[in-house]
């Protein structure tokens, strides 16, 4: 296992098992995308000559780069604070950016990062990059950790979410607790797997207190507002209505204040409602919001803590972490009348 | 007014004045905190050689530093996307940052801005800094531009704020129109210029309208929700209370909110209610908030345009913007029942 000479670095590594160093990178990195014979031919080297990390430490002006899939509301701020905070300690400069998709001129905020000589790397926010991002980030070592990622983060690159099954099983078990039985959910979009999640741990909740699931109260929203607001809008006009809903993010629950209100329902005598994230607005919403708190500013600390360990070569004890969410009892949850 | 030779540094101005460089800088800067005698010395040189300023254009990966008085609600968001929209069109990066001033070992995230070596320079949002961080930025010529001052911003450190005087005006004259007469006001902290100039609004409305003003409807609050909830609290158990409140932010706006819940009036028919910023969290309250529309986004573009003028030493057209307000009717207010 010790290195015969001096080790080497990640270009001499790739020279040697005759591949890219984006490759070689992907192997110390412990992504994925590599195949197990390439895999196993650059461990090989490694183990026999060792290899040299060339950035070894942040420099004094380094910058962590966080990328947010949108920059509305109060979820970002909950996250800046919690990378100001880890970076303030190590004295790290906080870089936000908004990735803006619909323009594709625009999409390149990665030329920026990659522009920049001292970054530590990028914390994707909500997102998980496209492949030649994320390949750019690989071929020139910028290490890059996704925080509440929105689809599969996949192929071994570092993540930190909640725990949103637990989240979607800690809500619905709330209100079969408080005597509900026509419990209705509003999912996110198709493909955000943290929705999926939430809306999986529903359904468990109601298998295992022997409420059959009916899929008509289950409404796909976006994660807005609005989203939420159209949803809950077909849940309340159904022939037997939802006595409780489930809004999978916060944003959503608001839009089913919105939607009771205008039917003249009130909450929690008339609809219970429980959400999703605690961001800090929920808790002065009328009635206060009963809602799964995500941790996103612990979370967005634990996610700087491990770019930091990758910008410093460090392996990281896990890649994919994830936090746990709790069940928070405010004022939007009630016993049903009927 | 052609200069004689090459134009001088900084240091040389400096040296041929007799004075500190901060001085210097002081005055090719338009600061204000330089004696009438002394500026009038450097202009003289200034005329007779030239100046050339030192860094004429930020590097490529040169950084505008965001730093809030608080990173709290959505307000912050508000401004990064507009200082992030003009970065982005300038390939510059934005690093947010907040002011500690709680503890003083971290009130030195000047220490950070000073040791980047490739500044744009620093919009502080509510918030002048104090004496000292000025001083440390002039001496190093980082331009500092002000966002939302929260104090004078003054002896010509260059500044962005709204129209908060005709903004309590118009706030005040909207509820004086529905019929109100017995309208309580919630100001911010003393120390805030900006509300304290809504409040002067309000008083001018009050009296171009021959509504005598009641001191006992002046409440002092904090610009936070629990400091607009004590203040409504008291103004809505005064024997003779006011059926509209004006709240000189959107967060004390919220506050009545609850305040009228608590004492089981609705709002609008019981109280009219009128916010200031028009955080996008409001046009969700239950009712929709109407308020003084502060273009918070505009104001941060327009910020960080004057610290890039700074920056490649262009003058400002004006050092003092004022970007108007405007008067958003939504759903909490309406004519009073008595």
């Amino acid at each position: 296992m010790t290195a015969e000479s001096t080790p080497l670095t990640l270009a001499q590594l790739a020279e040697l098992a005759g591949v890219s160093t984006a490759t070689v990178s992907k192997v110390v990195n412990g992504r994925a995308e590599v195949s197990p014979e390439t895999r196993a031919a650059v461990e090989a080297l490694i183990r026999r000559h060792g290899y040299r990390r060339q950035r070894r430490r942040p420099a004094p002006a380094a910058v962590v780069e966080v990328v947010f899939h949108a920059l509305e509301g109060d979820y970002p701020v909950e996250i800046i604070k919690g990378v100001e905070e880890v970076a303030r300690e190590h004295r790290l400069t906080v870089a936000v950016s908004e990735l803006h998709r619909s323009d594709p001129a625009e999409q390149d905020w990665l030329e920026g990062v990659l522009r920049r000589p001292t970054g530590v790397g990028v914390i994707a926010v909500f997102s998980s990059l496209d492949e030649t991002q994320r390949e750019r980030l690989a071929r020139r070592e910028i290490p890059l950790v996704l925080l509440d990622p929105a689809d599969d983060p996949g192929r071994g690159i570092p993540s930190v979410s909640a725990g949103n099954w637990n989240g979607g099983l800690a809500a619905t078990r709330h209100l079969l607790e408080l005597g509900h039985r026509r419990i209705g959910v509003i999912t996110g979009p198709g493909y955000a797997l943290s929705g999926r999640a939430r809306l999986d741990g529903y359904r468990t909740a109601l298998d295992m207190a022997g409420v059959p699931a009916d899929p008509d109260l289950v409404a796909c929203g976006s994660f807005l507002i609005e989203g939420g607001l159209a949803a809950a809008q077909r849940l309340l006009r159904l022939p037997d209505p939802p006595t409780a809903i489930f809004a999978t993010n916060d944003g959503q629950a608001i839009g089913v204040y919105h939607a009771a209100h205008r039917l003249g329902l009130r909450i929690p005598d008339d609809l219970s409602v429980v959400g999703f994230d605690d961001l800090p607005s929920v808790r002065w919403a009328l009635p206060p919001l009963t809602t799964i708190r995500q941790p996103l500013t612990a979370m967005a600390e634990a996610a700087t803590t491990m770019l930091l360990a990758l910008a410093h070569g460090e392996p990281l004890p896990q890649s994919r972490i994830e936090l746990a969410t709790e069940l928070v009892v405010r004022e939007s949850t009630a016993a049903p009348r009927r």
